[in-house]
């Protein structure tokens, strides 16, 4: 079972029923030692007034969710702005989903090489604000509009070009399946700077916003933890489940309860 | 632009408008040298009568599709059926989809090696009657509930482990994403045996049944068949689109007269 004290809740788990200010005041009265935000809570509720009332309640933020999509006009700025608001924050990392196909192109050699100098423009500014570029490879569904970094070898092998500063965020959902999966997260050691967890559903019916709780799906979640784990792994543990026909429309408390149950039993 | 001498109809793209006689009938009359049926189809017809009227029409079979399904019940008895089949046909492989995990199961290691040691026990007979078995790396996106046979390259891998009378058979839709595609494919060489063609529409609305028309989505087409005809594949290109939402509702002609103009100017 995973430890208690690694949970943290990725905002987006309760995207639809909870402020930050309400996902803080949550985490403090569950227990819950860490959190995760989205940006567009983040800006709702002002980063300063978010970075205060975090740390007044004592939570660790694993990650701030998320720059990248170097692929989209006007990444760069968005992008240094995503590392100033990590850095108020003390976050772990700054989560980075890359970015797909640019709009309406097949270039996707192209697109890799823009996501690298995209990452590699804005790494002087995270180095020296002390924020860890996380690289998440994500599920190769999510090719063409989301991210062209899809397994954990690609993203370890340019986190490696990339040098200091440049981590991974590993979530189960995006890499349980690859078949080199032992082999790259041994690779990838001190390089993991986040660890994500939730579940594939049968039959999945939304590419995005279907994600099953840890233990209703088809992932060995404590599997892939022992992975991450033996890599010398040791920091938080994110719940992050986009659920539009399920999670999403239950109570807030009752998600959050659930969530605690499963991460001491399917995690 | 693709050789119109290379072209062939997956039955599968015209499931609901055409039986396995009007697709024969419908090919010969729109010059289209190469067929591949599904086995539903091909029951449906009796196998005698469509090996009948598909050598009289002057098709060549480019596939059956599909055997496989190993971590299923009676996979073995039925992989065996459709073996005598494909030889039957003439058919220049079996293509072979090789299954998910179990039902209920989280063991992937364990879904893996039962593929393996499926294809091992079919694969004399396979041998004795010249029926090439082309494994068919699937979409990750369907680990779970139909292939946990993921990339080319693990694809080659279990070819080689096997050694004479397995192939591959390369979908642009389940391998585009690929950061390993061109090396797989090089190194795949003369264990290609089959490829298919379609396309990556954004946003995807279904993981199974929501595939596009050539030129219409995110896949470089011509640059994946490129690297395929460099790896010294010479064989038939086959045309396979599940579209519930689209091109299962149009008329099959127009499908057809689509797909050729598709072929020419976008494979």
């Amino acid at each position: 079972m995973a430890d208690p004290a690694r949970l943290s809740l990725n905002t987006i788990t309760l995207r639809e029923q909870w402020t930050l200010a309400q996902c803080i005041e949550g985490c403090a009265r569950h227990g819950i030692p860490g959190i995760s935000p989205w940006r567009d809570k983040l800006a709702e509720m002002g980063v300063a007034a978010a970075a205060r009332h975090i740390r007044d309640a004592g939570l660790r933020v694993s990650g701030l969710c998320r720059g990248g999509m170097f692929t989209s006009a006007g990444a760069i700025e968005d992008n240094r702005r995503a590392i100033d608001e990590a850095a108020a924050l003390g976050a772990d990392c700054l989560v980075m989903v890359c970015g797909g196909l640019a709009p309406g192109s097949k270039d996707l050699a192209g697109a890799r090489q823009r996501v690298e100098d995209g990452l590699a423009e804005i790494l002087p500014q995270a180095r020296a604000a002390g924020v860890v570029l996380a690289l998440e490879p994500l599920h190769p569904m999510t090719c063409a509009d989301r991210s062209v970094l899809s397994t954990t070898a690609q993203a370890l092998a340019l986190a490696e070009r990339l040098g200091d500063g440049v981590g991974l965020a590993l979530d189960v959902y995006h890499i349980w399946w690859d078949p080199q999966l032992a082999e790259s997260v041994a690779r990838a050691g001190r390089r993991i700077a986040a660890f994500h967890v939730c579940d594939w559903l049968v039959p999945t019916q939304d590419l995005v916003l279907d994600r099953g709780m840890m233990g209703d799906g088809a992932i060995d979640v404590p599997g892939i933890r022992a992975l991450v784990d033996g890599a010398d792994y040791a920091g938080m543990i994110e719940v992050e489940i986009m659920s539009a026909r399920d999670w999403w429309r239950r109570d807030a408390d009752e998600v959050v309860q659930v969530m605690k149950e499963r991460f001491a039993a399917a995690a």
